[in-house]
């Protein structure tokens, strides 16, 4: 990556950064500045400005959702969870991220505490630094602690109980190849330090639109595991990915709720507006296309 | 096009064909054969298979909707109008396009004629002979006619009354430059051709994420000139776009259905399985992401 992205700061840039979607598909964008390119213990840490002057973190040469449209990211992933929760208080982030998972989940009035589990102190540190615009200063926020440690070994040991989890580290499709978090066991983890009816949520990776054998596999494990589950999707420009993510719920069904009972906990709860979810909004991502429920009807 | 796609089959291929997205990102996509190649006097023609199998057309080297997936591009694009219509019977196709929408069209029992406006007949050839995956031979159906013509000039002279019209020629953003077909005129001569409650939906190109102008000018123009709209999009992954689709209705509001009418509605009339649309996924993509909300609510 030091080799690639050499020039630190040019005026016309002309690095293109070559991302392969498929086996016959790349998506190049153009980066004019880069800001920082550091490497930690555990990936490439670079964040650069974009042609369109988006800001971005790039980890290990995968471009992160940028300042451009990361709230077609974030948004969804928090606050659909937190509406099926309705009154969340104790929160586990697992991976720090650029922030904005802590910085969308304090938009929430009942929120108490905030906890986030990530090894990479580079990263918070990279992030709180150069990416201002996406954290909000939220890893500094008093109901915030990060606790630097590996998340599976944090998980097997913690004591405290948590309304809502958020796995936010690679996604599970791409941990396939090197196994390293999500197992059955980190499931078992954490739905044990879940409250009542508590949910888990992560991010899947691009929906797949033909019928995927290892995404299905994934479902099954959750399934296994939880009383329910429940995939929504949401499109990130920046990306070239449909993202999915797949919601837990630990003893009930996840059901469908009224228009007007989503907009009065929206009222009642955000500190702060929204730019892509509002009531409408959560009753169109519980309502994905046919191929994405079919994925929510196996096993 | 005819010098850079050449090699008209060969083993191992490495033509990668490009298009810019934005000025700062583009997207390749790696073409194993060639399957025709021709040249009218309208525009470039060009039917390839892609590396992953699937046939796709490509007009003036713009990758069109694949057999990959082009059922997520066309079957929100017919049947959601349909579903608010409820019993189609006469439907105008401006643009022939790989003949899916006729496609699409016929799967429903109510519909009894469907006329084509197309000016060039080498396309309808083309997708006939080569593309028969997506059009299933709809162009030859005796339900179907299709009229070689000028579309301004076939609309402006037309008696007959329809249902529902598409407008599936080049997206009206894209046709900014040289104002070939979308205009004051052409909205007004198809609003006369409709019949009562009757509804014209176009393809809009990539959903605007940040307040785009030229969007809100479209947008707005439909509105002075019909009852109302409604915006909604899909993503389709072999283009890397969320294309938007505008739906106008002549004389009443478009309003949200209840999932239990849309599923009757779909039962009764559906000659042929859906891969996308079903009563679900109507209510979602009548409940988009607020930004596209927010287009809704200009002028």
């Amino acid at each position: 990556m030091e080799g690639i992205l050499m020039p630190l700061e040019q005026k016309s840039s002309n690095i293109w950064l070559t991302e392969h979607l498929s086996a016959g598909e790349t998506y190049q964008y153009l980066i004019s500045k880069i800001i920082t390119q550091q490497t930690s213990d555990y990936q490439d840490i670079c964040i650069v400005e974009l042609e369109n002057k988006s800001k971005a973190l790039i980890l290990n040469n995968k471009l992160q959702p940028t300042t451009f449209d990361e709230h077609m990211y974030f948004e969804p992933f928090v606050h659909i969870p937190f509406i099926h929760f309705k009154e969340p208080e104790s929160i586990l982030i697992l991976g720090a991220g650029e922030g904005a998972i802590a910085r969308e989940v304090l938009k929430w009035k009942s929120v108490k505490k905030i906890n986030i589990v990530e090894r990479d102190k580079l990263i918070v540190d990279s992030c709180s630094k150069y990416l201002p615009e996406i954290n909000k200063g939220s890893f500094k926020n008093s109901k915030v602690k990060i606790f630097y440690k590996d998340v599976n070994s944090f998980i097997s040991q913690d004591d405290n109980k948590y309304d809502v989890i958020f796995y936010n580290l690679q996604d599970p499709l791409l941990e396939e190849k090197n196994k390293i978090n999500f197992n059955k066991k980190l499931l078992l983890d954490c739905k044990s330090l879940l409250n009542k009816n508590g949910l888990m949520c992560l991010q899947m990776g691009d929906s797949p639109i033909k019928k995927n054998e290892l995404f299905i596999e994934k479902i099954k494990l959750m399934k296994s595991i939880f009383r329910s589950t429940k995939i929504y999707s949401s499109w990130i420009p920046s990306i070239c990915k449909n993202l999915s993510f797949v919601l837990m719920n630990k003893d009930k069904l996840i059901e469908s709720m009224p228009f007007n009972d989503v907009d009065m906990i929206l009222q009642r709860q955000l500190l702060d507006e929204l730019i892509f979810v509002n009531a409408k909004t959560f009753i169109g991502l519980m309502n994905p296309p046919k191929y994405i429920q079919e994925y929510d009807e196996v096993g």
